[in-house]
């Protein structure tokens, strides 16, 4: 791949771009302390995460029809929170409680290594998070996004074909002019599959510290940087 | 109106955000300067945006199937060139010319006035223009949007209901709470008809020194400012 084919990164932002385990727990304790809540709050974002994949393959397959990831984690949450036996919150807290994905700390190479490439390329999330998730966030932590691309557009979750190439068909680009940058293999096999160039940016954090990730890159990969900042060297910005 | 059920800001751009006329003259004149082609230029200007009603209408009418306006402008291009018996151009000259649109000139208050309102406010395009063309423009101009919403996304036109309902729908917010800033009286009407709120930001110069503007606002607006900085003060930012 010649980096200067490249005209448009997109990201997966969930453990690519933002700490979402580390900021949901810290966002759960200092909730639950607020209301002398106790639970295992590590093991709650853990399990609020685990319901995302089963409640979005309902909308890949149509049995549920498209329903935006806000209203999945919401969905989510309420299962999750008869689960941990937590009761008596008001439905103004659970709305509170939601609203923690919106609010998710970027690792610390995320926002200068965004500037730096932003100076070359478009950049923009391509994230299964709605649009208003992926704004929030954005102003929240400081993401400079050109646009805010994702699953939303596409009325498909990742990784079905559609939603990378709507971000494409969005951009009036080639598919191989945009390369799709996450810390999850199968997410960039699928974009590749479509067609994208892919760029894979281990995370070993983000799953906290017990869970071994997989270290080893695909040599199918166009680019493999540690972080972004490395990411724009190897693109030569 | 009370600016705190405010939520998000959405904003006509050509003639509200960025001055299109002059940036489009200067534009042409120094494309053929370089070519040494001589013409009207600030006809040809107009010429290009006489053009966009009548092709965008074809679109709402279903004439057209759903064009983005990159392609309408494409179209009128072609149709305005041969008006204007320039002829010679390649495939590449004109497509440059295209670009002609991504490359539009902020108003001198546009910048500073959306970083001040995007302190307070979700800011963002709300446009006939798509995605790419305001995603350059944002790059172009150095304008801060937190994301970009549009006809586009709706594949439907201003002023239809739809293309302002789905900025909303996106935004997870009720319309009212959704302030629409422009320049013209008509796309404020039809945004405050599908239940927005309503900033009028005159642009005395849009169309030139010939043309005179309505100076008379609605009285049915929510705001009337003389600028987004203006519009920032009296928003209570």
């Amino acid at each position: 791949m010649n980096p200067t084919d490249i005209k448009a990164l997109i990201f997966d932002v969930f453990g690519t771009v933002v700490d979402w385990r580390g900021s949901v727990i810290r966002q759960c304790m200092e909730f639950g302390q607020a209301r002398g809540l106790n639970a295992d709050w590590e093991a709650f974002a853990d399990g609020w995460r685990d319901k995302y994949r089963p409640y979005m393959n309902k909308v890949r397959t149509g049995a549920l029809p498209w329903t935006n990831l806000d209203r999945l984690h919401r969905m989510a949450l309420n299962e999750l929170l008869a689960e941990f036996e937590i009761t008596g919150l008001s439905e103004d807290e659970k709305a509170e409680m939601n609203l923690f994905w919106h609010r998710l700390t970027p690792w610390t190479d995320t926002v200068p290594g965004l500037y730096r490439l932003k100076q070359r390329f478009i950049i923009a999330p391509m994230s299964n998070g709605n649009v208003k998730l992926m704004t929030d966030m954005g102003k929240f932590g400081g993401l400079p996004w050109d646009c805010i691309l994702g699953a939303e557009l596409a009325h498909h979750y990742k990784p079905d074909p559609e939603s990378y190439l709507t971000a494409v068909e969005l951009l009036m680009l080639r598919p191989d002019q945009v390369l799709m940058t996450a810390a999850h293999q199968p997410d960039l096999k699928s974009a590749q599959k479509a067609g994208l160039r892919a760029a894979f940016v281990p995370r070993p954090m983000e799953f906290g510290p017990k869970r071994t990730p997989d270290p080893t890159p695909d040599p199918a990969f166009d680019v493999v940087a540690l972080n972004f900042m490395d990411l724009a060297r190897k693109l030569g910005v």
